[in-house]
């Protein structure tokens, strides 16, 4: 390496525990199965307290008092309302494509509509206020879109509903069991964020350019929407279904690893133990499921398989730590819910929207633009270009 | 650090050196001074090749021969052409915000359009087709979102018509002067890749979750939308707009520099030396104003300021090395070719999604996540959760 020789930091592949930069959000400590939101356990909060309370502790710092609470319930029941000319689009937006990309077309649109500036240009209240301007309607738009390509009526939000109820009144028109929308809550706050994940670092370097709150949350929605990342709660459940019975299990499962298929609902880059997200859902499903016998179940076969699995892997796979991710309850209290399956990953977005937008909000004091480097592996250059 | 906390790798901030992956599309050497396509200088492609010629070598490896010139221009000729429905919504999505934020709307619909699904899900051929299906429409959307903001019908692509003078054709419905077209396509040529800038790395970074070619490209669009990256062009050319003559030019920079505010065209986080692009750009500009008294007066004093700035810049921060970057002379160029500078950073885009696009399709040949960390740096969890 020259003096001419730009330098280059070597570090682990897909940056893998490189820090990017501070953060006072939370973070998650796999080796501990543990993660938190500010100084509170993630799961402590979504066993205790509302979304909305987390989502003013992501974007203020703090949990509200009875006077912030209600005054946040109503920025965030307003901000629900979307505006005359995207509504007047949606029915377009439904017919080209499916939910997520629907919405992060619909994301996009509603940026521009709501005149959002970069954020760059903004004062941190201005900031705060498009973040809650962006995520608040991200229910609204996928109920609408969900509903449209069902060939019903969007159904309005309703302003007396907690976010969550509100959410499940708009997809499927009907006044939600308490306990379902309670159930949805808790999913919704346990999945606010979780460190520097694809989608979040994503909305983060974007920010980092300085640019709309839109823009960033549009970029999170396109990593949310990779296989590899948000795309798997639905496919969780299409395993279950797959496998069918209790005495198909076994089979399934070793036929599944010989072929090195990957299982869906199972593994976790950063948890060397169990996802603690997977824990509570575990009792979640269980709880919603109590004294209806179909659901319980669902709920039993899903324990069979989680516990078919780890047994066969703990045979062939020995020493390889491997348990049951956020995907694979979280499908199961979704399908109580009444959610259609295409509905799990947007609704993933949901929750994780609140996150990004608070992400952004922080990204947005640093004024220093992520920009990596690569190693050049192609033929040395300069060649001299052949005529055309 | 105990054994239950993760291990964390300390890098400098924003990333900068950092090797986030290999690659063989090209990279820029700073010190040098110097930028490459694969194993060609970029400046050099500029001078001698077509932006087809360079597209195809970005996507296929290799410059192309006679037939496959002809092959691949008739591919990018035909991807131009909208789907119905999406000119159907066009009117709305330019009502609806400005040029880059439509862009943004619009791309992100096209992919739902076209069916594009995750790259994950993809054999590299459907890739490569989605690359093109999806960068090859952008001028198009771009033009009709400028035509239909002005009140204006907007003008459908020419097959006959090679990229950069099919766009100046969509824009003002003339056929483009040929020095025009070619200036527009060597400032193209030269901005479709520079390594791993907060867009591309932006791409790149979705690509890594699998998801489709549209959710990479519009996350992108969203990091080229800020001020600190692809926000600069037009800002360049107000800046030579708010000095306004020769004599203006010594105070209005001791001002700037002495209040610390930022001057737009100036500086760049990786080059130490003339940038190579502003270098080729300022001939450009030369030779289309040769003749035309008023374009000659610009480039004349887009000159003289250049130089000002960086006399009184070597006077009041000696030892700093600061030179025009691209955006500098890209205005100027555009300006002269007929370009309304509210187009400045969408043409931007016109280039570097090419660029873009290429590098999902590397990325997507990769099958680790890009997931990083960060550093807590709040009061430390778990604190109880108080009631609500």
């Amino acid at each position: 390496m020259t003096a001419l020789q730009d330098e280059l930091v070597e570090v682990p592949r897909g940056l893998k525990g490189v820090v990017v930069t501070d953060t006072a959000l939370g973070t998650v400590r796999g080796r501990q199965g543990f993660y938190h939101y500010r100084q509170y356990s993630a799961v402590e909060l979504a066993e205790r307290r509302s979304l909305e309370d987390v989502w003013h502790l992501q974007l203020e710092g703090r949990l509200p008092d009875a006077h912030e609470r209600a005054r946040f319930a109503a920025e965030v029941a307003a901000a629900r309302h979307l505006p005359q000319d995207l509504w007047d689009a949606l029915p377009l937006v439904a017919a080209s494509g499916d939910p997520m990309t629907g919405l992060r077309t619909a994301v996009s649109w509603l940026g521009a509509a709501r005149g959002m500036r970069p954020v760059y240009d903004l004062t941190p209240a201005e900031r705060r206020a498009d973040a809650v301007a962006l995520a608040a309607p991200v229910p609204t738009i996928l109920a609408a879109l969900h509903r449209l390509a069902a060939g019903l009526d969007p159904v309005p939000p309703r302003d007396d509903l907690g976010h969550a109820a509100n959410y499940l009144w708009m997809i499927t028109g009907q006044q939600p069991e308490p306990a379902a929308a309670r159930a949805v809550e808790q999913y919704l706050v346990l999945t606010v964020d979780h460190g520097f994940n694809a989608s979040t670092f994503t909305a983060r370097v974007i920010a980092s350019t300085g640019a709309d709150v839109a823009a960033c949350v549009v970029g999170a929605l396109g990593a949310l929407s990779g296989p590899l990342h948000g795309g798997a709660p639905s496919r969780a459940l299409d395993t279950l279904d797959a496998i069918g019975s209790a005495d198909r299990i076994d089979p399934w499962v070793r036929a599944a690893v010989e072929s090195g298929d990957r299982i869906m609902g199972f593994g976790h880059p950063i948890y060397r133990t169990e996802d603690p997200r997977s824990r509570m859902l575990k009792g979640v499903a269980r709880g919603l499921a109590t004294g209806r016998p179909e659901a319980e179940r669902l709920v039993a076969f899903a324990e069979e398989v989680e516990h078919g699995v780890l047994s066969v892997l703990a045979e062939l796979k020995p020493g390889r730590e491997l348990h049951t991710n956020v995907e694979f309850y979280a499908g199961v209290v979704m399908e109580l819910c009444g959610l259609p399956r295409a509905m799990f990953t947007p609704t993933f977005a949901v929750a994780r929207v609140i996150g990004w937008s608070a992400n952004v909000l922080e990204q947005a004091l640093d004024s220093k633009i992520i920009r990596p480097s690569s190693r050049y592996v192609g033929p040395p250059p300069p060649q001299p270009v052949p005529s055309a």
